[in-house]
């Protein structure tokens, strides 16, 4: 039960805008940040202490920066199980092991949730063709069709619109082990960001509802316009992953507002993120504890912040691509908060920045 | 009248907390910070993409870092005036050398407050022993004999209660040329940040009311509790003396709220700072834009932002050596804003962070 002191180091795996981000959320609480990441455009190492350019498979690297900090974070969720199982042995790693063995394939992530006893879209695993024709029989179409592995922002995801494209599907995704989940009908795309201390203490950030655009995040409003009797469901099943996980840190909860055939507003799980997450951007400016400040609290062992609303809505907007040419614009819009990370390429799809902005605040 | 672009680099002189949080503030903009100071305990390097550890006297590692980044700034107005003379010839240094020259100097800022049609405390220069009786003459006592140069938090100063103590005064501050300055009464003492664009735009934040110990910034409260017709004055008073000295970033005055004997309030000029100041830390999170984003914006050639606060008022406290030890409880207190410098070491009178609350926010 390591709490860390003002001083101390946190090693973050990976060197994108979300260590960027958790880097500068540390620095006020007087912690400094050791950055691993592979070479590449690692905007993180801007604005940390310290930085290791190495594999996540080079066990001397890994070992040194170990020996180097107080307590390991990642900022994505594929850290390979054995550098997570080499480092776990040798400082904290928070959000431990068994979130991130859960949340890194789809399937055992779906079968934690229904032993939850909560909600998911309705899935068959696939590990060969005729899986997949099975799977398509019992689910129907459309399904998606996605690796088990390594999928993110719709990467390594298939649409199937008809039994006769299983073929063309599965040569897709290299026929690598994979789901097949049937569509949920849904009105809104939600999500839930908790924190859990190491105490156990667990705190959620108002739900928030996103917008995709090309299967990337384009928009996060907050508060979500959702019922307060589906808040307080959101927020309990939030604490129930959390909790059941033995998690510490921020733990981004994904979820579809599902109609069933009565009409009945239901919330199914879409997918976990044992990290601070896209849709957590506008909490920087909007909360008093930033999605950023509360991972690193839990990462220290301390108390969790507070991550109450401090205007009456917020909205965040990505900005993809070339998108990020309008920063003349946004840097000059009143009230507009500017995001920019750092990345020395523009590249299409690519994240470069983001921008929120509060309404009806002070 | 260059204008940075997303990627560029800022240099900045001084590696102490201001640079720090000036560092902290640039990079959400996109922009890379490069620290040059001298060596010694410099926590800003711990969030800057990159650093130089060399003396203001180095001209070839001067050279290189201006070689290195696109516009410099600094968190101490006692930057060498050959320094500055050597860098503002090579990139744009900003605020400029105007304005150090005029504040490093107590004369000289005094006389350019007058000119300006602007009150300060009464003064008479000082060269020698017979300079300050002469003064203490005209002014009477108790008075402050003050170094012309290299003061800050009340060091190279000495209060003066009789004439007697005149020689044991001028041997205390080194025979050092001086001014003698005459004792103001107050009721308060109030600062203006106030940030000047590159364009001549200037933007206030709301007047700060300060309150010290020993010499050393103990807690600012804003919005500073004075008749809005003292606001209009202290805002134009600061507008009147940035637009004199063609400033660009943010320049914090310091004034006095004096009574003349006829009880009328009046702002008397108490000193300049060319930099983002200790008074307007509580600017992180109370108002849309920090000081120090105020700072870098105009740094870079960037429109200016949003000052206006988000919610009634905020205080800040500093915690200066052992009180950093609170650190703990502040950590636990709902709706306290800690910041920590990341100090290797605390010593008694120095600076170890402070600590943020706002009122009545949302």
């Amino acid at each position: 039960m390591t709490r860390l002191s003002p001083g101390d180091t946190i090693g973050i795996l990976g060197g994108g805008q979300l260590a960027r981000m958790l880097a500068l959320a540390a620095a006020p609480l007087g912690l400094r940040c050791h950055i691993y990441a592979p070479e590449g455009d690692n905007p993180a190492f801007q604005v940390a202490a310290a930085h290791t350019v190495a594999a996540y498979e080079d066990a001397a690297a890994l070992a040194r920066f170990a020996g180097a900090v107080q307590a390991i974070t990642y900022e994505f969720e594929n850290v390979p199980a054995a550098a997570a199982a080499q480092l776990a042995a040798l400082a904290p790693l928070r959000p431990g092991a068994t979130a991130l063995a859960v949340t890194q394939d789809r399937l055992t992530e779906k079968r934690f949730i229904h032993a939850e006893g909560l909600a998911t879209a309705p899935f068959v695993p696939v590990e060969s063709l005729a899986d997949l024709r099975a799977g398509l029989d019992r689910l129907g179409v459309p399904a998606i069709l996605k690796t088990r592995r390594f999928g993110y922002d719709g990467k390594g995801q298939v649409l199937i619109g008809s039994a006769a494209e299983a073929e063309a599907a599965f040569a897709a995704i290299g026929a690598a082990p994979a789901i097949l989940e049937g569509m949920v009908r849904f009105s809104r795309e939600l999500s839930v960001l908790i924190a859990r201390g190491l105490d156990g203490e667990t705190a959620c950030f108002a739900i928030c509802e996103n917008e995709h655009r090309h299967h990337i995040l384009h928009r996060t409003t907050a508060p979500a316009r959702i019922q307060p009797a589906l808040v307080t469901d959101a927020e309990r099943l939030a604490a129930r992953l959390a909790t059941a996980l033995d998690y510490v840190g921020v733990l981004a909860v994904e979820l579809f507002l599902a109609h069933a055939d009565h009409g009945e507003a239901e919330l199914v799980v879409n997918e976990l993120a044992p990290r601070v997450h896209n849709s957590g951007h506008w909490t920087i400016e909007a909360c008093h504890s930033s999605q950023f400040e509360q991972h690193i609290r839990a990462v220290a062992g301390w108390p969790l912040g507070n991550p109450a609303m401090r205007c009456a809505s917020a909205s965040m907007i990505n900005l993809i691509g070339d998108e990020v040419s309008q920063w003349p614009a946004l840097l000059a819009e009143p009230g507009a908060a500017l995001h920019l990370y750092g990345k020395a390429e523009t590249r299409p799809g690519r994240k470069m920045g983001h921008v929120t902005r509060l309404q009806n605040g002070h």
